[in-house]
Formats: structure tokens, C-alpha cells, sequence
């Protein structure tokens, strides 16, 4: 019953050694044509990330490229972020996300306090959350934070000093779960990182879930629209019938993106390129069996070539069917959210010039 | 919607940059003009942190004056607690105070295991507490404890032979908090460490809560007698018939410090020079909302000067106008909390040697 | 109330300074006279430890003389897991086991990722155990779990590429914990680790517990088989009609052990010379008063030189009149198991060369 296993942990995604056709797009082609832009990276030091709002293109893609980057190197030496604390508040209970930030600063020697449950704090006692920003400006020199309420973002920045990562709130946004979405889309076609070319094919993005609603699915939306020039059109289908809510309409049109909306994503599926999904069964703490208006599986009409991704807590939406075809992109969007991570760590607490790379 | 950060994380409170007129006072008033006494800090090597009433005056001044120092010193470099491992073992869930140890161990490079829910543990199965202590001894070199129980300190100091230290036993004590309560004061007024002058003023102590049955404000309230020469008094503002027990009434009467009890703060406000507040508004797992003869706010009849404590977990009693006023000093207390466990630890843990302001 | 501290933590059990009589065997014994066998430990290198049927003689032997190094040994000069991430995902809380593992990575400079209960991840919410597997590959270097299902090791493997460390699966098994209870034979009793000189005494194995249901019971009765040449027969105490199963009983049958089924320990006592308690009175979440046939107190007729082995989550079944005793060796089981576990980390991990006196 043992398993094999590379003692080198990064190896077996830059040569895949998968039985699977899965697509793991290796690094090396976000960075090896260009340099990083220094001054770029610099402009997060310090700062919070609290919407995808706040990213630039270039933004993005040097975030991808530094991401990139540190995926081939061996990043133990260097101990970038030595003497670094984060503290991890999960208000709103999170493994996946708490586990890939914590593994982000640990690879690069940071420390971690870890607050896995906010049931378990002073503000299930009623303690406001300006109390307990002012108590982390002492413990902490980052607070990476997710939250149940869309207005957590403010109410701590009342009294916080040091940077916040927003992790998560409520239905607002999740910026980087949203730099890792994209950091898989600029793995795939490093391209979409330079100017496009004229008569250069567009992508057609097609979205399962409700922007309006579902933060993860905003941000990656927010985030492609400085992808603008790359993008043919955006197809979101939900149940709902405005999915987008009047804000995001606004930066889509303003955008001067082609969008449509439908309830049935089998009609969309052989034009469009990527697919993003979410984990839309759901419903609270239960979840509902989805018709196939919803699913994907290997036997769904999908575009020779397209790819899917999902941020993979999922459930009957995504079938594991498609985990073994040239399609799945979302176990490289897994693994690659840890190095993304890392980059803005990296960044926003000032520690770029630990890499003898880039200094 | 970005904030701006100071990347040096011990500088905001040195040069505060409040624009709120909280008294955030200077660390080094403390020890500028004096050396510390290692023989006295030595004491506490290898001993057991229980109850506020082991401590000595000295002891207390002395811990203050190392966390001055620590709160002024870039400690990263030093890694005084290298190789050691404390438990961190919360059978009362409380996020402030555990993830203030933490901070203080990682600050000084020491390794944390964290129980931050005894609900988790084996205790929970009906396990015995002096088996836990059994295998504590395999794990850590220090035990940081909080429990619902007054003797819990002694069931699990039957097999524990590493040192413990009480972060909160039911209604006993929390003797870590008073020495923070007494930092704060300490560097408020630097002049305390020291034999009071004849002719110098003495201060008046405001106690809003019940030392007999809440152990913040009891640890508080024993510290503050080893002070006596600089009290001119303590007025305790409280509900209950009895505040003091009997136990620390008699502990109050041999100090021979004039105390007075009331169920009104309102009259005595004008005369107190320190009021130290705690959650009063918890009623078991709710809370209430308080009327104004315990509460306090920016309109409230304080006399000039005067300071506040509070160890944070504020709801009604305490309101956030008073948060922009000279009065708050319970930022300050709140920040200086991990300074004073770092010195508690470095002493406690025998690594005092690893400053080389100390060798 | 302070209490004295050895500043050294490993010293204590070396020159053990109880006041009781408990049983607490150097480890010198086991490694003074014999190489450790680095070929045999070497095997261990990027496996997975899931069942104590994988173990064979020497490796058993083989990891337990390599603890006996470690508990002598003074190991943070030499950071043997530096850079190595360790995810300790219990999805099946247990504070006592996981606190053990997190002890040994941190003693060795490695680093944790805690997920001290799983009710607080995505699987609590319907995510797959293989989708889990599949973040994990990108968090860490190794997966310490526990699970509540049997058959989780093989849903979690599907996707895992990185060791995975069996914690307990449901009513499967608990491999490290019979390392633990074997290491402390072996320091008991080192001629374990050797052939068996002619005529010299075997052992008589006694079992309260029910191998067939109880993870850790089986574990440590498998292990057994491979001592087979030093062991006279194995007595098992349980109220089950068939307390093995069908497929343990053929194991033992397989290894020519005679074997015998009781539900009264009392009238095997007198001849057992180790006896293997678990925590057989808890019933569910709840637990229930055992009656005097599967109990053992200081009245109890044990042989004299008997020892006792218990996990130590013990309630009514070990009473603790036997700790002051002799026949206590659980005290000395509880230590060694986080050098056991050491042991197994740095073999697993590929970093046996980390320690001077191996290479």
C-alpha cells in the first residue's frame, strides 16, 4: 500500500509525471522571455489587498511572473520573509484557503498564528472588530482575514496599522483566489501577458455562478477585464436572473466587453475557451443535487483545446470524469494558488530583495 | 481603499502616529536611567507563573523594565527562545490572550503547538488532567494554561515538570494580565518603579468590576499592593454586596490601603486617577446592556489626567468615544502585553543570556 | 507554589528523578552495542506508513534504536526537517496524537500546518477526501491524518503524491502508536531486538481490548507477530464473542502464536508479563463504569516484573494507584513516543544524514 514519492516537492509539477492528460503548463514560459518590473512589485509594499478593484494589468502579471518564478526555484535558502508574522483570522472557517496561505509564508520562513475558527474568539463574545484590529497591530506584521460579513474590510481598517489580506468577505470579493485563477490562465498562454497581437485569436470566457453574489467569481470577473484586449465575450450562466448585480454590470459594459446570460450551459459550451466554475451546489451549509443545465463532465460537448477552472471545493457541478482529460486546469489552479501567495507575501512585506535574482 | 504601513513594526509606538490623542507613552522612561537586575529576573528561571501573589515588587519592575527594553530592541536577530517548544493549551478558548503568547514566542524564534480548543482534546472524553500534564512533559518545555477551572492549576501541576504558566484558571487569577496592566502603568508613570518621594502625590485606583469572583481584576488588584506606597487609595465600583471575598479583603487590609465599595462610578469618577475596567457586560456565554452608573464614555466626569485600563474584550462599559482622548490608556496595555510575556518567556525559559545588553 | 524545572528537557528520563517507582528504561541499552542499519532505515524514505503489516522486524527494531538515539541526544543544533512542511489534518479531533507529531516535527526544525479539526474544512461542506489529496501536493512535503473512515487512506491516496503518515482510520489502524508501545518494550527489554538465545524466557502477551474494532489494539498486535520467537501466547480480555476478526486470527494462526479469548482478567494475571490496556470504558462519545473483570489497580495480583501499557487516555479501566508502581512503563511509552515519531520523520523524509553520528 506505499505510495512513491519525489523528494524534491516542486519537481513533479514542472515535469509532470501525472498518468492523467491534465494540463500543467510549466512556469518557465511567464518569465524567461522578460524581466520582472521591480519598481511594479515594489507599489504592494505596505499595501493592503482588500479588492480586485485595486490590480493593474501589469499588476497581475508580475505578481504571475514572480509566482512563476519562485515555482522553479528552491526557495528554503533564502528565508524571505525571516522574522515575518502573519496572523490567519478565519472568522468564517476556511481550511483550503487557511492551509495555502499558511504554507505560502512558511515556505518562505514566516511565522504563523493561527486563528482556524472565529467561533473560538472574543468576537463570538460580541467584541467588535476595531478591538480586535487594534490588538493585531501588536501581534502581527500582516493579518490575512476572511470573514462572513461584506463589511469586515472597514471595520477592522478603523484601527489596523499593518497590511490586511482580505481573504474572503461575505459576498464582496477574493482577490487571490482571483490572482491565482489568472496565474493559471497566464501559465497557460503567456501571451495574454503582452499586448495582443492584431488578428490574434480572443478568448471566449464562459462563467458558471453569480458574480453579484459569489465573491470568488467577482474577483476573477473584476480581474479579467484588464484582460480586456484578450477577450472575445463572457457568458455567465446562473439561475439568476440579473447574475451580475448593478456594479459589476457597470465595470463589464464600461469595460466595453460583449456579456450574455443564460440558464443552460450546454448551448455556450463548444465556443467557449475557458470555463470557470464554482461550487454552486451549495446551498448554506447543505447542498442540492445540480441538473445537467449546470454540469460538466467528460462526455459535455467542451471546445477541442478549452480549459476548466474551479477553485475545488467541489461537489456534483465538475465530475471527477474530467480530472484525467487535457481540460483540467484546475489541479495546476490549485497548486499554483500556494506561489501566487508567495509572490504577494513577498511584495506587500518588502522582502523582493531576499532573491539574489532579482536584486 | 489600500493602507499605508510602516514596514518597521515596533516604530508606530515609539512615535506614534495617532492622530487620536491616546496616551501611548515612550518605552524608554523606564530603563534608560537604571541597569536591570539579572540576579532578580534569574529568579523566575525554571519556575511556575501562578498567581499574582508570588510576585515581588521588584519582580514586577523588573519584568517591565526588560519588556521596555524588548519593545525598543529589533529582537529578530537574536532568537533568544531557539529550540524551545511551548503548548499553548486552551480548555477555555480564548483567541486574545493565546494568540498574545503566541506572538511572544515567535517573536523571540521559541516553536508553538497550539490546542486553541480544549473541546478537541481528550479531556473532553473525561480524561484526567494530571495525565495531560504527563504527556506535556514529552512535548514542550513550558505549558501556557487558560481552563475553566479554579484547580485545574493543581490537578495537572501533580505530574507537569516542565514550568507552567496560568493564563487563566476559572474565577483565580491571570497573574500575566496584571503584570501588562502594571507595564502600561509603568511606563505611563516611570517614577512607580522607584521609593516614592516624601510630599510626592499618591494615586487614587478605580476598580469597575468584582476582584472576589473575576480574575483579571483580582491579579490586578494583588499587584497593585506590592505598589502601596504610591496608592492613595482604591475605590472598587460593583454590583455585588461583597466584592473582595474574603480572602483578598484581608490581603487589601493588610497592605494597609484604604479601600471603599460602591455600586455607582459616577461620583467617584472626579477623583480617580486610574480606572481599570473589565468586561463587566458578560453574563455566561450573553451579555447585557449596562446602565450609566458602570459605564464610561467621552462625556463621563474624568478627572484630568486620569488614564483607563481595560484588557480589550470591551462591550458597553467602555465606550469607543473615549478611544481619541488622552484618557485611553488601554491601547498602550493592549500593545504592551507582548513585550511583557517576551520578557516573561526569556526569563521563565532561562535565555536571558541571549541579549547581549544583558551579558 | 512554583515548581523546579530541569532546564535540559531530555534529561529528566535519562537520570529519571521521580519520587515514584514507575518503570522508566534508559535508552542507551537499545543502540550501545549495535550501527544503526541506515540501508533498513533508508526504505523508509518517501513511503507511507499505513498499516504495521508494511513493518518488518528491522525496521521495527531499526526505528526504535534510532529514538533511543534521539531521546539521548541534544538535536536542535542540527535542524534535520529544516524546510519541510508537515499538514496534521485530524479530521477526527484528537489532541493527544496530534500534539505528539507536531512535538516531534517541531523538534527537529520542521514546520506545521495545522488542522487540529476537521468538521472546520471543506469536507464538512461535502468535499472529497481525493480533492483534498490533490491542494496537499502543493502545501506541504507530508500528510499526517486522521480519519473517522476506514477506508479514507485509500480515497485520500488517489491523488496524494506526497507520504502520507496513517494517524488512525476509524476501526483500521494506528501504526505509530505500536511503534510507540513497541519502543517501549524494546528500551524495557532490548533483547527484543535480538534472536532469541535458546531456552531463554518468552514473553506472555496480555490484551484488554478488542483487536477486530480497536485501531490501536490491532496495530499493536500485528507488530507483535514480528517478535513471535520471544513470545509465549497472547491472552485476550474482551467481551466480544470474537474479539479479533476473521482476518487478524488468521495472522495470528499464520505465526503459530498460541492465543486464548477471556472476559475476566483477573484469572490471567498472575502470568501475563505485559498487558495491553486500552481505553475500552469509553462508549461513543460517552463513557461507562467498568465492572472489576476488566480493571486493574495496585490490589490487582500482577506478576511481579509485569509491566503496563496503556495509550493513556485512560478513564476507569487504569486506575491510578498503579502509577507510583513498577508495573507503570505507559509513563515511559507516553515520552518515547515523540522520539518514536522523530525517528519515523526523518527516515520518511529522506534526512537521515542530517545527524553526524550517521553518516
Amino acid at each position: 500500500m506505499a505510495t512513491e514519492f519525489d523528494p524534491n516537492p516542486t519537481t513533479p509539477f514542472l515535469e509532470p509525471p501525472f498518468d492523467s492528460a491534465a494540463t500543467h503548463p510549466e512556469p518557465g514560459g511567464l518569465f524567461e522571455n522578460s524581466l520582472l518590473d521591480l519598481k511594479c512589485l515594489g507599489e504592494f509594499e505596505g499595501k493592503s489587498i482588500l479588492s480586485a478593484r485595486d490590480f493593474t494589468f501589469t499588476q497581475v502579471t508580475e505578481i504571475a511572473k514572480l509566482a512563476a518564478l519562485l515555482e522553479k526555484l528552491e526557495i528554503t535558502h533564502y528565508h524571505p520573509l525571516d522574522g515575518k508574522i502573519a496572523v490567519t483570522a478565519f472568522f468564517e472557517a476556511s481550511t483550503r484557503t487557511r492551509t495555502s496561505f499558511e504554507s505560502a509564508m512558511l515556505r518562505l520562513d514566516g511565522k504563523i498564528i493561527s486563528i482556524p475558527d472565529g467561533g473560538l474568539t472574543g468576537q463570538a463574545k460580541g467584541e467588535s472588530l476595531q478591538d480586535i484590529g487594534e490588538m493585531f497591530n501588536a501581534y502581527c506584521d500582516l493579518v490575512i482575514m476572511r470573514h462572513t460579513d461584506t463589511d469586515s474590510l472597514e471595520r477592522i481598517l478603523e484601527n489596523l496599522r499593518v497590511p490586511l489580506i482580505n481573504a474572503g468577505n461575505g459576498s464582496g470579493e477574493h482577490p487571490t483566489q482571483a490572482l491565482a485563477d489568472w496565474y493559471a490562465l497566464l501559465k497557460w498562454k503567456p501571451e495574454l501577458a503582452e499586448p495582443k497581437p492584431e488578428g490574434a485569436p480572443k478568448l471566449h470566457l464562459g462563467i458558471l455562478g453569480t458574480p453579484g453574489s459569489m465573491r470568488a467569481v467577482k474577483s476573477f470577473l473584476l480581474t479579467a477585464l484588464l484582460f480586456k484586449d484578450h477577450i472575445a465575450g463572457v457568458t455567465v450562466i446562473s439561475e439568476m436572473a440579473d447574475p451580475f448585480g448593478e456594479d459589476v454590470a457597470r465595470d463589464v459594459t464600461d469595460a466595453g466587453i460583449y456579456y450574455e446570460v443564460s440558464n443552460d450551459v450546454r448551448e455556450f459550451l463548444p465556443r467557449l475557451d475557458v470555463i470557470y466554475m464554482n461550487s454552486i451546489a451549495f446551498l448554506g451549509d447543505s447542498y442540492r443535487t445540480l441538473d445537467s443545465r449546470y454540469k460538466l463532465d467528460a462526455e459535455s460537448s467542451l471546445k477541442e483545446g478549452a480549459v476548466i477552472l474551479h477553485p475545488l471545493a467541489r461537489l456534483d457541478e465538475l465530475d471527477t470524469s474530467l480530472d484525467k482529460t487535457s481540460h483540467n486546469l484546475y489541479f495546476s489552479q490549485a497548486h499554483g494558488a500556494v506561489f501566487v501567495r508567495q509572490a504577494l507575501l513577498m511584495a506587500v512585506l518588502g522582502r523582493l530583495d531576499r532573491l539574489p535574482q532579482l536584486s
